[in-house]
Formats: structure tokens, C-alpha cells, sequence
């Protein structure tokens, strides 16, 4: 086994815990906080709600929320400098993957200096960042405990991978109450990606036996709650994904991800797509792509969707992933990239930008640009 | 599903793992090292190992072994001392339990003062540390991943139990070479210790999806590899008892025990008793005694050791026990108090001291001193 490393941030879980962050905010000596977050959850009562406790705390709260769905490099950059100008000191991101990633953005110009392009790929981060406690409001993007930044840069129409050990926050504290105002169809994007995360991560070059086992539960609590989340949105269900989304943070935190992810950062670079409409789409038809190099690991997938069953490996690996794609079908989402690109002239630019991405190196099968294009074919 | 918390130190772990040493403590600003380690390390050379590795990173090295297998009190006051008259900046931790126990009680007088009983109990440090880096040469405490510190108040003849999220070291290297030198009995009782650590966890009060994947993990490998790394002392097997010895301290940090260390800390606070020889005695006997409190739980557990059977959870969960017990006593370890006690006119007494340990707190089952003179009883 090659030297592996696993690196988490502090964890507070269930609901009611976002009750814990001003306290928190104070143990890492925060005076005034920089609150990133955006209009949905503002709209949805959740900023506001921060903003209450932070004062209740005794501390001050400069906000900004020019954060979009997929954030922006000029975001990050005017976001640092309201940073500096207003003397915050610790940093909190309140959100879903986007507004989350935009805050670590801002804390790693903050800390570093220069473009945020300057640090994309992994490990280019050398100096410290500010101290960081994210609020994730999505059970999705499992960004508030991951080493993932992910950030468009809009010349280039790109989104860059950033990767560090400091991206990882001193805190999440992951409140289950927040999920009560997602739209149906946001429940189900997050879930698809959490378990794109997961699924991807567990057949990852660096997965370990410290990410497999939160990748396996991650499969194995979406599996049990989705449908559930998605037609009765029960508590129990949605703290159930939430804990699932989590788990596969850390594992595809420290073990990486695949092409499916490398896709889906190229086609929401140029079309500005939403991250989480692509993985339904993409998931079945990579999982198919990579069986030949993880059949084992795929059957085991199989075997936790499906329950244990007399077959072989593959024929198990390959009823797991049709139960997934009849399951997405059956969600009423898009099934084909035709339904969310409408365009089919720039695939071959999409392959190519797709295969660079940092996701691309941990996939379990070796991919260049055709390969992807095929894949994009399939699930056009 | 109330309030949890999860956190852990940052691992590195692997085979040759402890290069990283130097740059790690780089890192955290090292310029001067305290290594707090003892004299079976040394003889087995990997203190010399890691004084070179200090050196060759240009890092001073004052070094302190004054520490027992049961480390005291007076021994953590006197490592302080050290550590402050010699201007050491950050504190390394190499050994089992109690090189890395003393060393996180060292920590806890330089960044406190007082004594070190005046920490006894959960969460009573206040102020913060010196920054950690443990290496641990067993698979067995999970010390080096824990917020766990047990130190022998001398005057007492007991063993305290200090717990904070504070004595999580920032990180731990785990280094699976390390355990070429261990002795037959040393890998038994490292072994079963982890064991009980991941028994005692997934069935504690606390327990979470996120300690319970971990404890669940770390049942599985040691019973899939215990008897490979006991009689062939191959490297994969040791490899895996290391993993499954961090993944049980993952658990128990957050977690906590039960009643199986309420008694071991007991005992070998009165005895001097090793640790590990108390739990292939206790365990099966404390899992008996708990059963009708975590009858689900003890079956999963059963159908991990034992594989999936076609019965009750009560039946499957006693096999499992019974299988246990017999793994140990074919081992041919001390499978009775009396032949490591040799006199039982304090087991009352023992029974009294071992209520108001920490980890009866977290015990699935509501227990008196006299459920617990049973259990001694019973395993006399």
C-alpha cells in the first residue's frame, strides 16, 4: 500500500448545530467574520439567521454575496479585497459548493496574494490561509470539508481545479435544518453528485481503506434515502443525505475523483451549466467506461445498491449501475447532454479541456481526450 | 439523531511514513523538538531512527524517556520541565500508548501549568498546546489519532482519564515498519486492545454513522488479519492491524468506550498491569453483559466476525462473542483476572474506583459497581 494521507477538518453534525459557530468563530480568535454566501440564502432567511447569531456572539459581520452558481475569478479577487478593506478575521462560508468554494477562493488570496489562477492544480498553495468555518446548505458538494476549490475563470471559460491540504477548513458545522428550503430538484442534484463523489472516489488510484469505508456508507445511506428525501423530504431522510454528502467528502477529498468529474468541471466552464444536472447523465455511462480496470470494486457497488447476489462480478456491477440510471430516469432529470447543451459542435473542445483537469489523474482507467468524446457520444 | 462531533489529526500513513517527519514539523514552526519516547524504542533503534531524521532536517532535538508503561504524573511534570528549560517548540511522540500519553500530558502542563490531575475528566484544558506530532509503534492504543490522555496519579494508584478535543495531536504519522519489532504478545494485546476500542465505540452512547463506519472497519481487518500478523508477522498483515488500530481510534475519540476501559483503567491504575492484558479477558464478558442493551448492534458485529447466518440477533450475536473468546484463548494469552491479579480482595474496591471513569459514561448499558463486581467475578 503506498503512503496515503487523510486530512478531515473538525465536524459539528445535526440539527441545530449552526447554534455553535459563534462560539467557535471566537476559539479561533475571530473579531469581525467576512459571511460569504448568496441570494438564495438570503431569500431563504438563512443569512440573516448567521448574521443573528454572529451578533448574539458579540462579533462583527461584513457580508458578501456577489457569489454566482458557478463562482467567478473576478468574484474571489473582489471578495479578498472587502476581506482586507473591512479587517475581518476569520472567514465563514454559508452555502452550497459555490459559495463555499468562493469563500476559499477569497481566503486563498488573502493569504497568498496574486490571481486565483495562479494557484490552480495541486499543492501550489505555500502560505497560510485565514481560518475558515463553512455552513454547508446543500447535502451535495461536501466542499466545507474537502481540499477542493473549484472556481470558473471566465477568460478562458474554464473551471479550474484548485487542490490543497489548506482548503481544508478548521470547522463545517453541518446543520440538516438548512436542507428544509431546497427545491425537490436541488435535493436530488446534490444527492446525484454526492454520489458521484462517493462512487468515484471509491474507485479512485488513491483510494485507501480510511475513504472506502466513507465512500461505501456515503453509496449506501443515498441509496437507502433518496426516495424518500426526494417525495416525503422527511427529516430523517434528509439528515441521512447530509450525513452521506459528508462522508463522501472526505473520501473523495483525500482520495480524489475521476473523468466524471473532469467532464463535468469542462462542460460547466463553457456553458456555465449547474454542477450538480450533469452527474445524472455522466455517472452511469463513466461507471460503465471504467468496469474493465475496478471490476471488483464495481461489483461491490453493485452488491450495496442491490443487496448481495448470486452473479458474477461483472453482470453485479452492471445491474448496480443500470439501478442507478432507471433510478435518475425515474426522477423525471435530465438523461442526455443533449437536454442541457442543446449543442453538439464544441464536444470535441469540452473532451479536450476535460482531460488536464487534476480529477483526470486519479481515474482508474487510463482516458484521453476520444475516450471522453465517446463517452459524451453515449450520453448525448 | 443529536448534536455529534467528528475530528481527527491530519494521518499520514504507510510504509516508511516517518520520513515526512521533518518537513511535518517545519511545518508547525519546529526549530527545537521535544522527542518523548522510551527505552524499548530505543533498544529496537527507532529513536536513533528519528533523531537522524530530525538532525537531517536541521531540527534540534532534546529528548525525554522517562516513562513507564503506565506513565505517572510526576513523569509528565518532570518531561515539562524539560520541554520548557530546553525552549522546545514543538512535542514528538514515538511509542505505544504511553511514550505518546506522556507526551500528550506534557503538552498539557507547558500550555496550562497546574498539576496534571487537575485535567482528569472531559473537556477541562482550556488553554491551547504545544503543536503534536505522534508516532505510534504499536497497532493498538489509537492514542496518536485520539483526544484520549490516560496518566497514573500515583498517590491515588489510579489512572485518569483526561479528555479533550485539544489533545488531537495536528498530526499523526503512521508508519506500519515499525511493528517489525514488536513481540508475539505485544501484537496479541495491541490487537485486542484496538479491538475493544472498536467494540466499545460502536455500541457506546455517542456512537455516529461516522465513528460507527470506522469501528466497523476496524473489527473487519483485525479479524481478517490478526492471525497472519501473530504467526507469519506479515508485513501486509501488520500493514492492516494498523489501519484497523488507527480506524478503532477514529471511533473511540469520538465516540467514547465503555465500561470494558472503565475497568481496564482500574485495574491497571491499582496493579500496574499492562493494559493489554486485560481486554481478551474482559471483552467477551463486557459484551455479554451489554447484549441486552445493543442486541442489533452486537449481531452486526457477530455477522462482521462471523460472516451472514440465518438466525436471531441474540443467537448470532453470541456467537460472535464465543468466537472471540476462543480466538484469544488459542493465542494462549491470560484468559483470567487471577492469573494476572493473583489476589481478589480488591476487586470490590477496583469495581468502585472504575464507576466514575469517564468511559462508563458512554457504556451502552446503565451500570453500578455491582454489575461490575459481576463481570470481574464472572471473569475471575
Amino acid at each position: 500500500m503506498p503512503i496515503t494521507k487523510f486530512a478531515i477538518p473538525e465536524v459539528i453534525f445535526g440539527n441545530g448545530s449552526v447554534k455553535y459557530l459563534a462560539p467557535c468563530a471566537h476559539r479561533l480568535g475571530a473579531k469581525r467574520v467576512l459571511l460569504v454566501s448568496d441570494e438564495g440564502l438570503a431569500k431563504a432567511g438563512w443569512v440573516h439567521m448567521v448574521q443573528d447569531l454572529l451578533q448574539e456572539g458579540n462579533l462583527e459581520c461584513v457580508y458578501f454575496s456577489e457569489v454566482d452558481a458557478n463562482p467567478r475569478d473576478w468574484q474571489v479577487h473582489k471578495g479578498a479585497e472587502v476581506y482586507k478593506q473591512s479587517g475581518a478575521d476569520v472567514i465563514v462560508g454559508l452555502g452550497g459548493g459555490s459559495a463555499i468554494d468562493a469563500a476559499k477562493g477569497i481566503a486563498v488570496i488573502v493569504g497568498n496574494g496574486g490571481r486565483i489562477s495562479d494557484y490552480e492544480g495541486a499543492n501550489m498553495i505555500m502560505r497560510p490561509l485565514p481560518p475558515m468555518i463553512f455552513i454547508p446548505s446543500t447535502a451535495g458538494s461536501g466542499s466545507d470539508v474537502s481540499q477542493f476549490c473549484i472556481i470558473t475563470d471566465q477568460e478562458r471559460q474554464l473551471k479550474m481545479s484548485i487542490i490543497s491540504r489548506s482548503l481544508v477548513p478548521n470547522l463545517s458545522i453541518i446543520d440538516p435544518n438548512l436542507l428544509a428550503t431546497k427545491t425537490r430538484e436541488l435535493i436530488i442534484s446534490s444527492a446525484v453528485d454526492a454520489l458521484a463523489h462517493a462512487v468515484e472516489s471509491y474507485v479512485s488510484r488513491l483510494a485507501s481503506p480510511f475513504t472506502e469505508t466513507q465512500a461505501m456508507l456515503a453509496i449506501q445511506m443515498i441509496i437507502n434515502n433518496i426516495q424518500e428525501a426526494v417525495e416525503a423530504r422527511s427529516p430523517e431522510a434528509l439528515t441521512n443525505l447530509s450525513i452521506a454528502s459528508t462522508a463522501a467528502g472526505m473520501s473523495f477529498s483525500n482520495a480524489g475523483l475521476g473523468i466524471g468529474h473532469s467532464l463535468a468541471h469542462s462542460i460547466g466552464g463553457r456553458f456555465d451549466v449547474q454542477h450538480g444536472l450533469v452527474h445524472p447523465i455522466l455517472l452511469p455511462v463513466v461507471m460503465s467506461y471504467n468496469l474493465p480496470s475496478c471490476r471488483e470494486k464495481m461489483a461491490r457497488i453493485g452488491s450495496c445498491i442491490l443487496g448481495p447476489r448470486f452473479c458474477s462480478e461483472e453482470m453485479l456491477a452492471q445491474k448496480g449501475i443500470e439501478h442507478l440510471q432507471r433510478m435518475f430516469e425515474n426522477f423525471g432529470v435530465a438523461m442526455h447532454l443533449r437536454d442541457i447543451l442543446h449543442d453538439d459542435s464544441q464536444l470535441e473542445q469540452i473532451c479536450r479541456m476535460a482531460v488536464p483537469d487534476a480529477c483526470t489523474l486519479t481515474n482508474p482507467r487510463d482516458t484521453g481526450w476520444q475516450d471522453l468524446l465517446t463517452i459524451c457520444e453515449e450520453a448525448w
